[in-house]
């Protein structure tokens, strides 16, 4: 099986949908027309960028350690943005979103995530607890303190954010929380973690957001997939932690990683029976980075441009990893990180869109999967005598048009057999 | 501090010994011969060599995966094994101990374990639980029935020899149990982690065991040192599975880690404040195993000699070894593994005797620290009108004896201010 036709055995289904009229009788022996209008699949990217554009504010927003492309550039990003992507992750870092203890960033963020959601955007919100950017001010407490703060400032942001955003990753990066080493000024979460222990503090994070909004969505999410992650995941499990997804990052600043290890991190990851989200993925248009760096964030260059032949091999690579994960039933969301190469992490062209606006091969590439090749076209069918009409296509949010009336239906490989009355 | 007086501020300490004469008086004002008989601390080693020559076997001892030295050689070698050595690991490896379905080997085991006993040395079993050398009949059986088999196992093994072996490793290698992939046939205890988890695994093994001998030492082992094992320690204590001991493997046929890495290794799993045991501790006195290796049983060489440079280094390495092990309080055994190059596992010249059965200074330097430097020799002094005696030594098993009187005692740090009474 070609790996696009893999992709389409795992993501299409059939369904027969019934369309009434507003009478309730079949629209029988009609042409009508269906359209797709969103996928099910989650298609992530990162909507750090648009911050301060939804927030109508007229300065340039407070810098963002992950970039961020500032207000203007972000303007004709928007439109290049939503065609492609249905799911925005939004900063939560500790550090900025609450530099002075006491005065968290709510409402701007509230005005962000309300901005994709009128736009018919998924929010995520990124990430609850993370030893990375906590703020300098909690280094003053003692680790029981720390440990209140914490569980105080879990259930402010998933209780301030109900209905707005509902997928967290509750906790980032704890394989190597406890023992990280690369952190220039004493960290709190570091010492309560290495205090009380990885699962304790896992549970704290899921439990405390969990009390807060029984509803969410809540990813444990890291960039180790060694064998020390599955372990990890393997007590957490062990210990009655619910965790909703197992959420993988897969920054390839360092080259696309094949196939074969991708798959082989797929099925190691699924054998736990839970959804698998791709977090972070990011691919580079430029020089890959040295394969001996071990933390990326110790590679810095004055400059790393994109460059013709990366923007080919980007484009390539962003096929064959998407195509890759679709193709596997676990997969229930990849998260791309970053839009622009504008402020983008560690200045690396990541980006599917050069910094001066235009979109890179790899953005018509990924476009040309989510839009095209896994999107049902717009469809003239015939129903049959009882108002049925036989559609294969992608999970996710249709329309059905017959003469002036129209309806919304959901196509769903669980639920093949929707009914619809046109209005 | 130097490294000896590191291990001397930890490991000795004083005690105030009281000595009786036989109708109770105080043995006043008298000169005291106060000799060491044995360390608390297990020196171990292991004892595959002498399975043979313990059952008083004629034949040669049946093949043994990891070595063993033969009768003859074994003969050759039992005082010095003796004079360094506490503790002997025994191989329970589970197709070699069973070969045939339902003919265990317990009475070749069991009249081994009654020898070193007979000659004071603890002994410990090894491993109850292991994928690799699990017996190639238990492929035919499900996974219900493999588990099932397992825990019978587990339990026989552990009721068989309570009294002889009180001391298991009740698990071997579990981080990479599931995922192991250099197995030529298949492999059912690998399919069972694999189906159930590697947490129900670990408790399987340890349950069992427990039922079976709640006196029993129980050893978590595990050669994989980095982060993953952290991870799964970690939900073992979390999922109320108790350990007694965190076994660290330190074959080291790539070269010794030096202190700074083995002291890292010590603090990282010093942290969860059970007592650390150093199961497999390897220097090789030859050519060091290339670095590029990572599973040691892919180096298959034709011969591997004993060099006078490798011997040296050997000799040096096993002092700073031990001496920063020692110099830990969390740590309460070292075990060696191999005495005798013969038979060693992989060729490699690891013993601290050569093949012809002759000492290499490295079995000169470890007898030096643990019978002189960490040894407390024969001493005499003086009672005071009490009858009372300032020793200063490591915590172990003691004589006194005064004229014709004497009595053994036992010098421990919690127990600071024994009684005897001279016969």
């Amino acid at each position: 099986m070609t790996p696009a036709a893999a992709v389409e055995a795992v993501r299409c289904s059939d369904a027969t949908l019934t369309v009434r009229r507003a009478d309730g009788s079949p629209c029988a022996d009609t042409e009508v027309l269906v359209e797709q209008v969103r996928h099910d699949f989650a298609f992530g990217n990162i909507g750090f960028d648009f911050v301060g554009l939804a927030g109508e504010e007229r300065a340039e927003a407070p810098a963002d350690v992950f970039g961020g492309a500032g207000r203007e550039a972000a303007g004709q990003l928007v439109d290049l943005w939503l065609d492609v992507f249905n799911t925005a992750t939004l900063p939560f870092y500790w550090a900025g979103f609450e530099p002075v203890e006491g005065e968290p960033d709510t409402r701007r963020l509230q005005a962000a995530a309300a901005w994709f959601r009128d736009r018919g955007v998924t929010v995520k919100g990124h990430p609850l607890v993370w030893h990375t950017l906590a703020p300098d001010w909690l280094t003053g407490y003692s680790d029981a303190e720390v440990e209140e703060i914490v569980r105080w400032r879990v259930r402010r942001e998933v209780t301030s954010f109900t209905g707005l955003v509902d997928v967290w990753d509750a906790i980032n990066e704890v394989v190597i929380m406890p023992v990280f080493a690369n952190e220039e000024r004493p960290n709190a979460i570091i010492r309560l973690c290495r205090r009380i222990g990885r699962l304790p503090t896992i549970r704290l994070a899921f439990e405390e957001a969990r009390r807060a909004n029984p509803g969410t969505t809540l990813v444990l999410n890291d960039f180790n997939l060694s064998t020390a992650y599955e372990c990890l995941i393997e007590g957490v499990l062990e210990a009655g932690v619910q965790v909703d997804a197992i959420g993988l990052q897969s920054h390839m600043h360092q080259g696309y990683w094949g196939e074969e290890r991708t798959q082989e991190v797929l099925d190691r990851f699924a054998r736990y029976g839970l959804p698998l989200h791709w977090t972070e993925t990011t691919l580079v248009s430029g020089d890959l980075m040295p394969p001996e760096i071990v933390d990326l964030n110790d590679h810095q260059v004055d400059a790393w441009p994109s460059t013709p032949e990366g923007e080919e091999r980007q484009a390539d690579d962003i096929v064959r990893h998407y195509r890759t994960l679709l193709a596997h039933p676990a997969v229930q969301a990849v998260t791309y990180w970053g839009i622009t190469d504008r402020g983008a992490w560690l200045g690396a062209p990541a980006g599917l869109v050069r910094a001066d606006g235009s979109p890179k091969p790899a953005y018509d590439a990924l476009r040309g999967l989510v839009k095209d090749e896994w999107w049902l076209a717009p469809t003239r069918l015939p129903t049959d005598a009882d108002g049925r009409v036989a559609v294969r296509g992608w999970a996710g949010d249709y329309t059905v048009t017959a003469g002036d009336g129209m309806a919304s239906w959901r196509l769903r490989p669980d639920a093949p057999t929707p009914e619809v009355i046109l209005a």
